[in-house]
């Protein structure tokens, strides 16, 4: 049954209204603390943040990042089930718009990790899993769309075509990498993803990311909350 | 003092030569069953692959796998010095040549991972600590030289140019990510690099790479050999 769940997120400012939401407290001593992470939790929502990289003071964004924290949420924390709520770019030419809220598809890849050597291309692209919700998705006004995942926040034409290949809707720097961690471990994973931006649009994606990021973590603490409020108590199986 | 030493490697492929020479044995039950880890051992020194991934089954290469590896071998191995011994790319106009081994340089950076975001950008790129050994890399006939770190095989103009911004000499797929997590828990770390490829030379990379591998992998087991010769029963600031 899903009692204790915890939430991945990359930045303090995607997951302020969350924390707010459920009063979820700071909480130390979870993880060894050279790592740094922050927690903020009640007795059964966690939520995991990469925390300020300690030598640039900025939050700590990537897939290098979402490997330390998922590897410690689960060795520490021992969730029933992981989300991975957070922000990422989408695209026109496939409906994107900014502020919309997406549940995962299955399959989940890395759109920037090119290993041309026989079997070690699909290892390197990966294709990880994900709990799909198609049911609650459409009860809770959720599209459903690909993600994938890569190290940088602008686009460049070798990433985007890779992209293309897999009709990829959304484009955001951690998800591939907490599910490639949670398939190892068969965590249950649902990935939540929030449009900051259009990659493919006219705005500079940097520019637009600053000015939607609030509205864009608004609506995820709307769908997160929505979401938890449906599978608290139910088993996996009963997710869907 | 230096007694423990662990060795980081991303294939068994280049960790063989070095297995067979100090006699190191399969070492079950180290980290979590789930992680697809392999390690060879004596009473002190550790060699730990990235392991088979488990969907490909072809090794695990690339920075996540790298994170894992080096958060493991910390928190469950606590070796007094890593060793990051592997094989890279190298630069004609920079001098490589294949075959030859380097020591890595300090400030160690990755070159596909692009945040133009204010101070984001500097976290993105990261310049990572390692131990540098200007003294034993003259005794064992190493060159010294920068690497930096991607999480692909091939090489894109983007990345280059990253690349020549550094003056990079040496183009890995792990050493960034293993450094990152040495910095976070102050572990030193020397950084072992051996040329399988000229990335701007007329030869397509993955096949320099398969052909060059057995060379360069022995040609790393000579110097890794040397080095850990030099450096056991030293403290830390006698390495140099």
């Amino acid at each position: 049954m899903i009692n204790k769940i915890a939430i991945i997120m990359a930045m303090r400012e995607e997951a302020k209204p969350i924390i707010e939401h459920f009063n979820l407290l700071p909480t130390k001593d979870l993880f060894d603390q050279q790592l740094p992470m922050e927690v903020y939790s009640n007795s059964n929502i966690f939520i995991i943040l990469n925390g300020k990289d300690p030598i640039y003071h900025v939050e700590s964004i990537g897939t290098q990042s979402a490997v330390i924290t998922t590897l410690s949420v689960i060795q520490k924390i021992q969730p029933d089930l992981i989300i991975n709520a957070g922000t990422a770019g989408g695209f026109a030419k496939r409906g994107g718009k900014i502020g919309e809220v997406y549940s995962a598809k299955s399959g989940v890849c890395f759109h920037d990790k090119r290993i041309p050597l026989g079997d070690y291309a699909a290892m390197g692209l990966g294709n990880y899993n994900c709990l799909e919700i198609p049911n609650l998705s459409q009860k809770l006004g959720l599209k459903q769309g690909v993600v994938t995942t890569g190290n940088s926040l602008d686009i460049i034409e070798t990433d985007e075509k890779i992209i293309d290949s897999y009709k990829g809707e959304l484009k955001d720097m951690e998800a591939a990498a907490i599910a490639m961690i949670c398939q190892f471990y068969n965590m249950p994973l649902i990935i939540l993803k929030s449009i900051t931006d259009i990659v493919d649009g006219p705005h500079p994606i940097h520019e637009e990311f600053m000015e939607n990021l609030e509205l864009a973590s608004h609506n995820l603490k709307e769908k997160c909350q929505q979401l938890i409020h449906e599978i608290q108590g139910k088993t996996i199986d009963q997710v869907n």
